[in-house]
């Protein structure tokens, strides 16, 4: 029996002796690269924070300590020590065990999954809770020194350094990356610390045992604060740290779990915030990601567990791929095209153009806020910079959107990836909020381009905007293949048109009065990635002998008034995205028609306003109704003012009985 | 003729002596006063700068190089230092001279009115732009201590500091204040600095001429830095921008004009990124503004321009003023609730719980990211905060309100003050996103009260909410007296209904296939501050004889299913509200007929999606139509099937006809 079946709780961990803790680390990583590598999923942060994890759990006292993930993709060892093992076949899967922090799965997670920087936040508060309600817990925030770009975290560290007496312990996992190095002034920092030679005397006398002696108390803390004080002025970015009151210990080898544990002990009974520097390595123990160039696999689907090879087929052209290649393209042409990225150059594609032009290429770190206002001065100053980033993170910015972008009438273009329905992430990283936030943003020109031919285009329209942010964005999947109309209206593409309309539904379908003035019976529109769904309910509702024309407008914004026309002119509009349905596209739809006078009646498709499970794109989709015969159901009900559900045998008897 | 009379331009400035810079500030000190005192506007904050903009004006070459404000209200010296001088009687009312940078009024405004916290990312993208084209200008950004604590700032530092050869001097306008005393660990550190004895003896050094030797180029600058830097230990934040690499120049004294120059000109000879610490004071030269405890004159009313005595007569109760003493009055029978600033105490109206709970009262400075996930934490510890913030400031935390606190099911409750149109402080100031931006976060709450009893009943009510988002909105203008509803209809205030409908408009105004279902002619559904012209457009209506009822939902989130079935048993739904019209509560409803089968025609009146132009809200309210008049106007249009406008002619012939 492995010691680590006799895990099942942190309590397990408490009685083992050091060599029995070796093992299990090296038991861990073993249980991660093994099960990951059949599901996919974050395997690179986890094996950097495995000792880390460990020493977290047997010090801290969870879950009456919060221990709180930044970000939370790191939490699988803390899945495994909190009694979760045993589900990691189900990792990201429907059903199955999230790739984050769960509140649903576990009481150990007190926080679920988030977007970056706000682990310290949620620390600072529960911490004055506690405070307040003569409770006498520490929290615990583990967050990456990437994380640590993001604004978010210093505004939290402003205030956590401030309240002397908050038992607050702030781990700082500093593995030098978010997903590529991570960069700027505090990353540089750290890494002149961790290349200087003296850093390793430092783990040297941490190893010998200065730190060894049982510490409690402030005044035996500040005793050992004063021996290392000596050490620090070349060695750690105490400066900063002690510019603003914060005690720091460090800098601590990550994967010495006794040296990271006394750290930690120091740190818990000190009582009041401290930061704990500890150094670790990305895809620790598994060569194949400490040795990935491009993020030490910092998330992989199915690979093979010794070499790290994808097992996955070759998989259809991306998005991502047709961005990256044609911004370069773009950028050959154009010597003001520039791009940004917050910490995301490959998944967003940028690395391509940053190849070709690295000068011209800003890496920000992860700081939505800053990227998209530094945008706004690269534009000022007569660039036309484009930022590609998920469409989930956009939120982070959209006051910068608004006010620096938008109000100031500046030309900034956004690449939206992983837009709509992602799925196997969890409720975080679905980008279902952009269509609907950015309607707001006055002058913001907006398009869903549906195939690959339709993204070249809009791209290169976008560049040329250069007073008003523009925006693309598409999902996460492989690019179809091209759909081209069958005919252009007033710059709305008709993907579809069928026959003349059937005797059958005359009678019943229209209202007399609207019947004069409408054209045909149903108008379909589709809206980016839902354009195959969009034509799927054509047809079938062809099949039905219904009228209908199904429209891609590609640019959704501002609203083409052409659809508006043509929409006014049918008796039911029905409208499909892959974005929340609230305040989407199709809900700007029906307001155009209805303030200018021309109530329509409409049908709104899209994701429903709630936080997904986790789970596949497809099944997700399918789950929500959003498929074409669910779809052209619903529209057919409307058509026949049926108030019920309408069933397939209903249509039959009614076919039968008009004819 | 006064010195002030022959400063039209920056290059005015260059020629003048030592004397007469004193005289010039003396002169505009003076002219601020006196305008500012008359027309109302940011009077404390500019006082402040007299010098250091003059010094700024004198070392750089505006508009080459780009003077960036942050936030923008302490521009008024800029303003009168480039040709705007005369303009000042208009000040801040619609037509005349903004109270913020106007890129339509002078070139030497790159950057507009902005939220705090965004100039130091402007000035990096500004100056990554120059570079890129080989361009040799500097950029120069003010910014406040207080704006320093917003995240975005350090995002930007983090990247400045990295870009060791951008342009970009850093000017920390340190007063030590928000709107009240700046908070946090920087700010600690600041006020340890200023305390210290040792800074007299600096500034002592500075003006006995150490600094007074012209140098030119980065060695010569590395030699006083040198010099300065064996005097840095306890004297100046170097130890955190050293270790980011920023070069750092201070503390100078902000009223001594030639010590603020030459520290400018030593930082603009450096080259590359420099931050040049400046210590001013808020409401220098006027008693009643430095001794004012409050907030310094931030901004005041029309004053006595000797005492600072207001001038306006008593003003009726404020929303703020009922909203604190409701929450103190409820915090005292609920140890549960506590209250969360974004450094503005006072004009959230929370100084009166601060005063009674101090402990219970967090002022996390210019940072509303962390205020909401910091409020997450402290729900999850089982209290129930109280975040009050102006309605425009939470779209920089629509993420953190959307992840970290709907997603978490936790129970905040936000309390937008200034929601709707402002008016006078120009487009970042109107509160008009709120109500659209929110509908896309799942389960929040929001109510938006009519007066004083309705947000005491929706406050009490929110605070009972543990396990969900709950938002009350409220305008800056006084609180209307109390507006009682004649019915109650399943959670509904019916307001007004008419009589029964005039034979009229029977023939015309109903389409006969709805006339069967549909109680009355209009539905008017106002919400807030609108219902008291959602009343007068109920009115309006039924003196034309129109079937009218007014409701207010007070609660418009969720959406109340009633509203729906009422609204669809109408002919016509007319929405009011104090809000940009897209998305807001009136498209919700309308998607909400549709989707589910009965749709409605609906009018939504708002906002137009547009950047407003400054000006007095009721002036503003009235350019837009959004007048009991106007809309009952555009209500009959549509119920007489008008695609023109109509006339009040033909309203009086069709009567004729009719009768």
């Amino acid at each position: 029996m492995s010691l680590l079946e006799t895990i099942n709780a942190p309590c397990d961990l408490r009685g083992l002796s050091a060599e029995q803790l070796d093992q299990l680390s090296d038991e861990i990583r073993s249980f991660l690269i093994h099960n990951v590598s059949q599901t996919g999923g974050h395997l690179g942060p986890n094996l950097g924070v495995v000792e880390l994890t460990i020493a977290l759990h047997r010090v801290f006292d969870s879950p009456r300590d919060p221990i709180i993930f930044d970000t939370g993709h790191q939490s699988y060892v803390h899945k495994i020590l909190t009694g979760r093992r045993n589900l990691f076949p189900t990792l990201k899967q429907r059903g199955g065990l999230s790739g984050y922090p769960s509140r649903a799965e576990s009481e150990h997670d007190w926080v679920e999954n988030q977007h970056a920087s706000a682990s310290l936040s949620y620390a600072d508060g529960l911490a004055k809770a506690f405070r307040l309600r003569g409770e006498k817990h520490t929290v615990a925030a583990v967050i990456g020194d990437g994380a640590l770009t993001g604004g978010m975290a210093w505004e939290a560290l402003n205030n956590i350094a401030a309240a002397k007496d908050l038992p607050v312990v702030i781990v700082v996992n500093d593995n030098g990356r978010s997903y590529t190095p991570t960069v700027g002034a505090i990353a540089n920092h750290l890494t002149t610390l961790r290349t200087d030679p003296r850093y390793e005397q430092v783990l040297d006398l941490v190893r010998r045992g200065v730190t060894r002696t049982p510490l409690v108390g402030s005044a035996a803390y500040e005793l050992l604060h004063g021996v290392k004080t000596g050490l620090k002025d070349v060695l750690a970015p105490q400066g900063m740290f002690a510019d603003l009151g914060m005690k720091y210990v460090g800098p601590i080898d990550g994967h010495d779990e006794q040296a990271v544990e006394r750290a930690l002990q120091q740190a818990k009974h000190f009582g009041g915030p401290v930061l704990v520097h500890v150094i670790t390595q990305k895809g620790k123990g598994f060569p194949a990601a400490e040795n990935n160039v491009e993020d030490q696999f910092h998330t992989v689907g199915k690979i093979d567990e010794i070499t790290g090879a994808p097992l996955a087929g070759p998989k259809g052209r991306s998005w991502t791929d047709v961005f990256g290649e044609e911004l370069v393209r773009l950028g050959r042409r154009d010597d003001r095209l520039v791009a940004i990225t917050a910490a995301m150059l490959y998944p967003t594609g940028l690395h391509r153009f940053a190849e070709v032009f690295p000068d011209r290429t800003f890496d920000v770190g992860i700081a939505e806020q800053h990227a998209v206002t530094s945008a706004a001065g690269l534009a000022m100053g007569g660039l036309h910079p484009v930022f590609g980033v998920y469409a989930t993170f956009l939120n982070r910015a959209f006051d910068q959107v608004l006010m620096d972008v938008a109000m100031h009438r500046l030309g900034v273009t956004f690449v939206l990836d992983r837009a709509g329905v992602t799925g196997n992430d969890g409720a975080s990283h679905n980008g279902m909020w952009d269509l609907s936030m950015l309607q707001l943003v006055p002058g913001l020109q907006l398009a869903a381009p549906r195939d690959a031919t339709r993204l070249r285009r809009a791209l290169a329209r976008a560049i040329t905007v250069d007073d008003a942010p523009t925006v693309l964005r598409y999902s996460k999947e492989s690019v179809p293949a091209d759909i081209d109309p069958v005919d252009v209206i007033d710059g709305l593409d008709l993907l579809y048109r069928s026959g003349p309309r059937s005797d059958l539904y005359r009678v019943d379908l229209h209202e007399p009065h609207r019947t004069e003035q409408a054209a045909e019976d149903v108008l379909v529109v589709g809206y980016g990635a839902m354009v195959p769904t969009a034509l799927a309910v054509g047809r079938r509702l062809a099949d039905q002998g219904v009228a209908v024309s199904v429209i891609d407008p590609v640019w959704a914004l501002p609203v083409n008034p052409a659809l508006v026309d043509l929409a006014a002119r049918h008796q039911l509009v029905i409208t499909i995205e892959d974005n929340g349905v609230v305040g989407g596209c199709g809900s700007r739809l029906a307001q155009e028609l209805n303030n200018s006078g021309r109530p329509t009646p409409i049908r709104n498709f899209g994701i429903p306003q709630k936080f997904l499970e986790h789970g596949g794109r497809a099944e997700l989709l399918a789950d929500l109704g959003l498929s074409g015969q669910e779809i052209a159901r619903a529209a057919l009900e409307q058509l026949l003012g049926r108030s019920q559900p309408l069933t397939a045998e209903d249509v039959l008897v009614k076919q039968q009985r008009d004819a």
